[in-house]
């Protein structure tokens, strides 16, 4: 189990980070129709409610996803992988359900998308990026293994899974009588349904993936709910149990994973050279150059 | 309130419908893998619990829906609107969980897509299909307003909601402690994610569209699941609350929906000549044509 420790403690931040704008009005919303909005699923064992929506962009098969503390006051909400072409939608749905966006999270530095973080940031002023230090990506925080993400009286949890890149991080919601149960793993590319993302570019390593996979996603709850970055044949979510039983890449020896690794032969990712300079700059590239 | 009758009780099943056919093995599964599976989302008061999992299909836009009583030794499980093209994903899935599938059932007869009910009964013996009686489609069992569709312990009821459709129903989870809480209805093209099904082919009907989805979805509990049949912008689930404060056509009053309706100019569906026929017969006209 890693050690948790609170991320505005951390000093892994680069940039002057107040701990007040949890609780400023960023969206604005009517008290009328945050009333009349309901909290969604994943009820916990104490007041506090989960709001939680899966969304899809279609051209990269990319999930991004919106979570709340639908309990607390002000609606704290982060979106984890958001993308440029649908900050639009997910910002609409953000205001329509009445939250408060506080942060823009990504797993690591894309590859097949661009991520909609900076885009989020031009729009929606005081949220704040986060990505792993591990990525040398910019943003306004940067994550450690361990690191605890608080929205309301929720968190996400930090955990380290290098491999697809060298800065992959696994996101898993608290753990505990007041966090949501199952727990539920935002797991990028490290771990997807039925497959994992390809180890050949960005530092990746697949005998670094399958050590990740094992040691931080294998080892939670069988029930934990496995919700990754893509998915290319119409699955929205899995189990760690399930993956454990039917991954038919992570379920097999570590030579054998490595071997299935080597010989994919796929094509030369074909957003690559535009999204991950893009990425690494929070997705704000294009609109620095404009800006020079 | 709809008054619920037994499925099993009904005369408006054209075929025998054996009561022990519900508890025949129909998908293999060992013990021991059925013993690892967890069961998913959405505890209900009692120690029922509901197997639930979302899929999509890419090319039409279609959701599936898979449910089964995780709690009942044989883990019955029913697939609504399945798609002829991942009719093996599916199955697929079914097996994993360690399932037993014992409906194939359609909201409506679909024009974008063939449905996969019939392919299924080909692959899974046993398996029963269901459509509306008002369809006028073939299916081992056909359904009225009221109707319950029994899965373990947990139940579907059936409303009528026509209007994109003359044949088109909602199948809304069981009221009562031992259902699913919230709610969920699958509501088909009836009522969309800020959308709502065409009403100018099949039967359809912008009037009735209108009285249908105010009578007999936005009087279900506000925190009640909407999950349609289709979503375009990679929404996947909204509420009833939702739809009632910003769904951009029902929102209106009834004169400006029907005007809404009747200029939409929506070009001529390109599967309906296909789709259409197929799917009166279960998605088997191929089959069947082929068996000639």
């Amino acid at each position: 189990m890693l050690r948790l420790r609170c991320l505005l403690l951390t000093s892994c931040n680069p940039l002057p980070f107040n701990r007040q704008f949890l609780h400023s009005p960023i969206v604005s919303c009517s008290s009328s129709v945050r009333s009349k909005m309901q909290s969604i699923n994943y009820t916990t064992g104490s007041s506090t409610k989960l709001l939680f929506r899966q969304l899809f962009e279609k051209e990269s098969s990319t999930y991004t996803y919106l979570l709340a503390d639908a309990s607390h006051p002000d609606k704290p909400a982060l979106l984890v992988d958001p993308v440029d072409r649908t900050v639009d939608r997910d910002l609409s749905l953000v205001n329509d359900l009445g939250l408060k966006l506080v942060y823009a999270i990504n797993t690591h530095v894309h590859a097949d998308h661009v991520t909609g973080s900076g885009l989020i940031k031009t729009k929606v002023p005081g949220v704040k990026s986060i990505i792993s230090k591990a990525s040398k990506a910019s943003a306004d925080i940067l994550v450690e293994a361990g690191d605890k993400i608080q929205f309301g009286d929720l968190y996400l949890e930090v955990r380290a899974t290098p491999g697809h890149t060298v800065g992959c991080v696994t996101y898993v919601t608290g753990d505990g009588p007041d966090q949501p149960q199952p727990r539920m793993a935002f797991t990028g590319d490290a771990l997807l349904i039925r497959g994992c993302g390809r180890t050949d570019f960005q530092g990746g390593s697949s005998e670094q993936l399958y050590e990740s996979v094992h040691s931080q996603i294998f080892t939670l709850p069988k029930d934990t709910f496995i919700y990754p970055a893509h998915d290319y044949k119409g699955f929205t979510v899995s189990t760690v149990g399930e993956e454990m039983l039917y991954n038919p890449r992570l379920t097999k020896d570590e030579e054998t994973f490595k071997s299935i690794m080597e010989n994919l032969k796929l094509s030369y990712p074909k957003m690559i050279d535009v999204a991950v300079p893009a990425n690494m700059v929070c997705g704000l590239q294009d609109l620095e150059s404009k800006a020079a």
